[in-house]
């Protein structure tokens, strides 16, 4: 399938992921590009395979969300690269879910980097590439009118939700959750529902089975901070699901 | 009074200010300092006569407080540039009230320079010059664990006070108060007060009697952006308040 050829249909590109139009107008076709970046795309790579990867790790990921009554965008795969999703209409939010202490979250407190919370955090950032993604208070949010109370009180259900079937399908395949970011939308009837991706892009997961601090790294922060063997790790991730879960379904 | 001289009492010196032990324990000494500084002290300069201004405007604005019932640390002058006040234990945390839109909140939300908020927005601040004082959250405040809920109340109420009495006094005066910052402390027995200063390093003012962008601001903006008549624009403010006040009491 070559998609990349039909800019035709190309709705919109992001940093790793194209979606395009399908034949059907509450439904489109996500893409995941080989393209990695990190610092607000200031790092730039190709990693040959990562696209195959986060596509089969987030259908997977989808399906076990799926299984626990998460709604989610997911329809099946078409192609190695490519998923059908719901069309959905996207809030700029970033919602992070934190269960160790990582990234930005310790640059920004004084909370040391590995420290388990003492309850899963929730951070919200305005998704915006510009403005690089800033953190949001509750009254800040409030004052963009971004979401009404109930949507806020369901992203924030529905994310802990995500974070408590992940980490428990994760943990069994001897993975850490460290935190994840997730995106939601709104599709045609109006219905919240998870969207984007769900890969090692977009999580940080640790190997219970290496205790090296940095071999135990099996996500983005292997390419942000120089690692190397990223789409190993990633593969890695990928290997362990598969021990467990059916092949994601074809959508027909 | 030649209070930089007698270091051997020096309590802690910040970036505008000093604070003394006094020869009583439950009281300190607040010698405003010339310097002026900006972007998390990337800039600095030395501005004469600014912490003359300032002491001033901080006691004028203290007694102003102090009438409206909202308990702060100052005590009363004890020279030009120096307040006796009681001595807190400051809680690490930048408590910012904004009536419009200015500043870092433009530069992390999508909110024009400019527009008048329909409610105060408070934001709060951890106070910490190396991390450059991160916004928290709700959620990471109470991870920090720097207050209970009854304080955090309590701050909220009294920073909205504050934003309410002052607002009010200086739109009198033909002043708009477009933010502030605030810091609180606990004195001996525990009471939390509004601490620091209050001035326009603090505080974003704007002329009611110029229209001009740039003109209108009588505050430490000007500082930021090299608009010069920096001690000017605060001398300004200080004359309109002198204009209503009787001088601020001497601590005896």
């Amino acid at each position: 399938m070559q998609m990349t050829s039909d800019h035709a249909n190309l709705l919109y590109e992001g940093k790793a992921k194209r979606v395009f139009n399908s034949n059907h107008s509450d439904r489109v076709l996500v893409e995941f590009k080989n393209d990695a970046t990190a610092f607000n795309a200031r790092k730039h790579m190709q990693l040959r395979k990562k696209g195959f990867v986060n596509c089969q790790i987030s259908a997977c990921l989808f399906e076990v969300l799926e299984g626990e009554q998460v709604p989610n965008h997911y329809l099946g795969l078409i192609a190695d690269t490519c998923m059908m999703a719901q069309r959905v209409q996207i809030i700029p939010l970033e919602v992070v879910v934190r269960n160790i202490a990582a990234g930005s979250l310790c640059r920004e407190t004084p909370i040391s980097f590995g420290q388990e919370l003492p309850a899963p955090l929730i951070d919200l950032y305005y998704k915006d590439d510009e403005m690089g993604d800033p953190l949001l208070t509750e009254a800040r949010l409030e004052l963009l009118g971004l979401l009404d109370r109930e949507q806020r009180l369901e992203i924030s259900r529905l994310a802990l939700k995500v974070n408590s079937v992940l980490s428990t399908f994760l943990d069994k395949l001897q993975l850490t959750l460290v935190d994840f970011k997730l995106e939601f939308g709104c599709n045609e009837s109006g219905q919240l529902l998870v969207a984007d991706e769900i890969s090692p892009d977009t999580c940080r997961v640790w190997d219970q089975r290496n205790t090296d601090l940095d071999g135990r790294i099996l996500d983005k922060d292997r390419f942000r901070k120089d690692l190397g063997g990223v789409v190993e790790a990633y593969e890695e991730i990928l290997k362990r699901i598969q021990g467990v879960c059916s092949k994601p379904r074809i959508y027909r």
